[in-house]
């Protein structure tokens, strides 16, 4: 039992370092005896654990794609715990329908997008394995089924704009799929800046780009509702 | 003479070599023997030209800033020539000034702004050169005193902004900054995307995210003047 409790300690050490290397050095770059001396455990176990760096490599992007599945079904759930989210098989395809289900009130679907691109920017500031899985996706090509995670993002952003849009959250003369592309370039823009210089992953920095997008996008009624903050107007 | 020219051929086609294959594999991946291979040229005749991958790096960020300080002259003088820009040291310092001098009309700033980031998306479809540049900033932080090319591209960006406010341009409510910063992330996620699907970095991909931004960001009478593909409005 205690071996076993090491060896998952073990495997949970090697993929946070082979995260942090990658995001550092990109994947062809670090080597596996950088990572296992990063993560003070011996080749080795090393080789127990992962047959290859590329073994390696899509453990840290499907541990990465679970976060982002966690992220954004939070985001569907509101505040609440996320329960029940956990058979979804990618982020995308839950989206549309979890949205709908979880709430009810005109603009709740904007809401539920304000809140989850400032759960995603946030953890890219501080979850150096998510920010790691963004990053993977063009090494990893052919041994990662899952694909490129900023797709599944621009998937769920598509489904849940859709949904506002069927809300009738949308100003009449804005499209969901325009109003899609615009926020995941600049998601995927904050993301990639915010690598150089955290003042791009910021609270005030994607408050003040919702402030500016959301009186263009949102529809009177569902505007009244909204926080740029990506905290609920009167929640309590 | 007909010896100089084919040095300065061969130059160019190690240059072209290397970009290609920079922003391909990365800086870090690609090999000497890779890049003049690709060239069609000799190791010997690449190390003539050449010290070191670190020089061949700077040479191929060199000829990228060069181009995005065309572009953003060419910009700035409207459709004309951009001559008398080839002083200018970087892409920002001459923004500003460049926007005021070169047009009057309400709305001129932002209508260099829309056709500027036209240009930008365009070239980077096109242009290896111009990838990889912007790709190697952080490979050659180091040998390159220039800095990142999305640096000096958002200094740009905040130049003609602030241009655009000072001409009394954007709406009342719309901060240059605010609108600086979405801008930037917007292009920025548009060239990482484009560079997986080309569809991001199309004019009708871009004249979507102007139609959607440019009536929030524009006071009414230069909303008029604006067209948000980037072409001139009754320009001819």
């Amino acid at each position: 039992m205690a071996k076993q409790e090491r060896a998952v300690h073990t495997r949970k050490a090697l993929i946070e370092s082979a995260a942090e290397l990658f995001s550092k050095h990109g994947f062809e770059v670090a080597s596996l005896s950088m990572i296992s001396a990063r993560a003070g455990v011996s080749n080795g176990a090393l080789h127990f654990h992962f047959a290859s760096k590329a073994a390696l490599g899509a453990a840290v992007w499907e541990a990465a794609a679970q976060r982002l599945r966690q992220i954004t079904t939070d985001g569907v759930a509101g505040s609440g715990s996320g329960a029940g989210s956990g058979s979804r098989s990618s982020a995308s395809s839950g989206a549309g329908a979890g949205a709908g289900s979880s709430v009810g009130e005109v603009g709740g679907a904007l809401r539920v997008l304000v809140d989850t691109t400032h759960a995603l920017l946030q953890a890219l500031g501080h979850d150096v394995i998510l920010r790691a899985g963004f990053g993977l996706s063009e090494s990893l090509k052919s041994s990662v089924g899952g694909g490129d995670l900023w797709r599944w993002w621009q998937e769920w952003v598509e489904g849940v704009l859709a949904e506002a849009d069927q809300e009738g959250a949308l100003a009449r003369d804005v499209s969901a799929q325009d109003a899609a592309n615009t926020v995941v370039a600049a998601t995927v823009g904050f993301g990639a800046l915010g690598s150089r210089d955290a003042q791009w992953l910021s609270q005030g920095t994607l408050s003040r780009f919702w402030a500016l997008l959301l009186p263009r996008l949102a529809a009177g009624a569902a505007l009244e509702e909204l926080a740029a903050s990506g905290r609920r107007v009167g929640a309590g």
